[in-house]
């Protein structure tokens, strides 16, 4: 029985040792934007309608031309075998067995190809990081073409990496993934992996519309409204305050997502009334990891998926085109 | 002697077991609508008149024609079974004993029959949910009239049930009555229980304006702003929120009623000032219920009348024409 | 050493019996405006000048004619021998070694007679409640007028008395003055009040600016803007939010007072930036009372003011006089 | 590893007699200030750009014409003896291991000269009182000017010294200089202090546009934009929330400073975009100064300014000329 996020994070909270918990937790600086994040969907407040036909509700939605059963993604994230032994093969298992995107971190433990056999045919973008040595991203570039990813997602909030409680810590450090990341990564790299991959280009990590116009016009397909799950700039905006305006500025030249305190399926029907084709979760999915393997992956999305269904029954709504953002007030 | 909703709510707790106390207490999801609805009446601040005459005060009602000593009614809540043996029995004597509209549920354990035998003549509406066999409902209509219930209220904001802590808990799926509910119920079903019945039809779970327009013009005569009490979509408006937008659409067509996280005198004062014709209260009658039985209703009704008739006076009003919008600040 | 109100009600609560100390700290329901109050003003932020000549700072002021050494004067309030065997004597005694305002209440335990014996020729006001045998009300009065008050507060807001959580605590009822409220009372109280004493009449009990002009247009030299520090309406808003609409609407005709959460020397100047004229303390000399008889209310009275002095100092203003809302923001 | 200015804080209560450590740390009356020092910071939200080269951040900056390597620099506090030995020597051998200026406060314990001697060269400011002796204050600029200080920090919100938990604390005041302070000093101090000296002089302790306005025209080269930590007028806006009017109304005619709460480079970053020149910190340079004498400051002040780099990197900035109020949101 699915009984929320919160329940997986207790779950996960009992079967991690308690560092490699914090880590998945923690923020940069004071956390006040992984605060921030969640109270941000707190705050928006629905208008629900009734008196509606609700029988069938569909929540399937098309991301990048892919039909996907739910608008419910896995972000990326690295280091899925200190939650699980099979690291990001039971990861992509689960997301198989539910239908969702999976978007593989370059700093996955497991193979782009391992994380590909677990799980055949199944919808798969790969997230990139730009190294300092280009050479080596047009190889990792290249694995995910020949997996089978359908697009390439440039992490563009990460030209260092902050300072976290668990930054440098030792059981992060010895990951098979070393980058080096060039900080002077800038808007032409957008075209250069469209280029070097065939794939369109989702990029990761704005919170302004202006960065959002930039990339859009730079050749980016699809954009994820992201602070980094709070773990980059603490300050940034939250994700839910920020995704409007992006929405307004590039909504009808490309596709926009967002993650960021996405804990419940009323958030992911906030997000989708904001403009949002799609969620990605982050810490969710890791606590479903380390709670159930695969099976415990695959619970989480059903259950945001079920959340999100019912929340859309309870709101008067049976498919994503309708919603929009008079379902919400700010209060 | 009166001590407000909050020592009903203390006495409630020592005498019903744990798990009934708290399936009354939650609501749905992370509780959020529960919370607002409460901090929303609190959040309005009254701007009392002095040096008025204040001998008399009267704060006698008339709802859909009945004439009733108190706007504050009953909601319709299921299972009194679980907070006193004779269940809704006592309820009915306690309404009637204290004057009080008692809007009958659908799921209460006792039949209607034995409701009203049990408190004869009596005003008393009846809550229905519309089943996918329609007899059946209409089995449940027939009966309301033949008791004499003098409205039916169609309940709008249960398409499906939500999810709570408390779901699929043994204790309540033991009810007496089972409904298979139809998700796909719309705006018809205000015609169609009114010529059913021949009654008045009030819509209750209503948030918008737009859904209340189109229900008075579906043919509703009241509607009761609701989000049941914060039980079904996690993240609604509050009531207090939500009321004055349904007031300003359809306050001259038809009766606005309001429920949710009223527990004081003042709170009644702040719903009748906003434009509603009549609060409902669905814990408090429930924690009066389990402390002190018919008694226990009739001591929560009075005790709300009571504190009414003193904000009235402290307020400088002596009757509810007076009241509007002037007597509240938002702060 | 003066160390603060929040010091001396630390002693109060040490030497008084607990109930006592409650019943002067409660206010009524949820004790939402008792909270409120205190809130309002350190909601108010100061903009204080610098670099100007403080070394004068004149904190008199003139009160319907009296001139007084400091906007500070003593709200009314009954029953003092519940903090000091001495009673009123020693408030009075302790407001005149100030050289404060005293307004005495019809509660008080000892006759205005034995007050102003103790203390006399000090400045004085005399509280009256409108009773239904007005011959009562009549006799107060003129004993105020014999001892030599020089002007009558009306208290406005209590048609009836509130419930409180000490409502009817056998302590308080065995007062020496019983009174028969009236609730019946209007506006032509004020005429008739001056007419009898010939003193200027000041209504206590005011939060809206229509009122705050009725009462001057019937007569009233003066207003206390007051939600009889929470213990009245509750829900009421704060004193400080209430004022400015009411100096803006009568500032220019009458004088107007404020009291209700005054805990600070900030929100004395802050009150008086807003366009109080002078402010009433209730809880703080009834704390000073019980925690140091005559002396301890010369203590709150001159530690209040001490307070104002290096308030007005830090602000960088040297007369009541340059007081305006230009060194206020509300953040 | 620099761990931020809370683990200083940390470090330096541990390493503190606890009535020193809370004299550092407390504010005036309820230090309501202290507290919205820091909040208002926090209430401040950022809005990072993407994807731009960071490689190289320059936070170098020019003060008065001074060029620093950092927007970092010491606020004037007095008595550092009572954090370290060595008391003002450890701080400014800190300082300019670190090549941040130090404002040196007219109550350090050690002498100007001692201080020179210890730190040849290092850029540095001198803080001074008007005392009601005028040759007092000449004698201490000239001694300022003779060590070689680039200008003259004039307080200008200490009229009088206000009331905080530490008055009079025996521990303190046993200091070596002690002052009269003349609460009659006017604008005049300011072209007072620069004929006498030569140097430009600052004006500390400004909250408002007017007074900053006066301030230039009586010829002022730089503000400090302070509430003295939340140490003088209790209530008075926090320094974030007065920055912008400042900067607005003589950022082009002088140089604009603040301090008061900041205790992260983002903080630092928060108010460079709001248009600070630079900062200046207090109680985080006492912490390091307790916590690892003049290492410990050293390490604060490069703590702060590798926080700032990181900030400024993840913000998408590379100098401080980028930075406008564009970057920020208010949530």
């Amino acid at each position: 029985v699915w009984e929320g996020a919160a329940a997986a994070e207790t779950a996960a909270r009992a079967s991690l040792r308690p560092e490699v918990f914090d880590w998945i937790a923690c923020g940069s600086g004071d956390e006040l934007t992984v605060a921030a994040n969640t109270s941000a969907w707190h705050d928006l407040r629905l208008r629900p309608h009734v008196l509606r036909d609700v029988t069938n509700v569909d929540i399937s939605c098309s991301l990048l031309g892919t039909v996907l059963p739910m608008p419910i993604a896995i972000a990326p994230t690295s280091r899925h075998d200190l939650c699980d032994p099979e690291g990001e093969i039971a990861t992509a298992r689960g997301a198989a067995a539910a239908g969702a995107l999976f978007a593989v971190a370059t700093g996955s433990e497991r193979t782009l190809q391992e994380i590909s056999t677990a799980a055949a045919g199944a919808p798969r973008w790969f997230q990139v990081y730009m190294a300092r040595d280009r050479g080596w991203t047009r190889e990792r570039v290249q694995e995910a073409v020949e997996v089978g990813c359908s697009a390439v997602v440039l992490t563009a909030d990460v030209p260092v990496v902050s300072r976290r409680r668990s930054t440098g810590a030792g059981f992060v450090d010895a990951g098979r993934v070393r980058i080096e990341l060039d900080p002077s990564v800038g808007l032409d790299a957008i075209a250069w992996l469209g280029s070097i991959s065939g794939l369109p280009v989702v990029v990761k990590g704005l919170l302004r519309a202006d960065d959002a116009e930039r990339c859009v016009a730079a050749g980016a397909a699809g954009l994820i409204v992201s602070n980094h799950g709070g773990r980059q700039l603490d300050g940034a905006v939250a994700t839910a305050r920020a995704l409007p305006a992006v929405v307004a500025a590039v909504g009808q030249a490309a596709e926009v997502y967002v993650d960021g305190g996405v804990r419940r399926g009323t958030d992911v029907l906030k997000a989708l009334a904001l403009g949002a084709k799609s969620i990605f979760l982050g810490r969710p999915v890791l606590w479903g990891l380390a709670a159930g393997g695969a099976p415990g992956v695959e619970a989480v999305l059903r259950g945001f998926a079920e959340e999100l269904e019912l929340a859309m029954r309870l709101a008067g709504c049976t498919s994503l085109r309708e919603l929009d953002s008079d379902l919400l007030a700010v209060v």
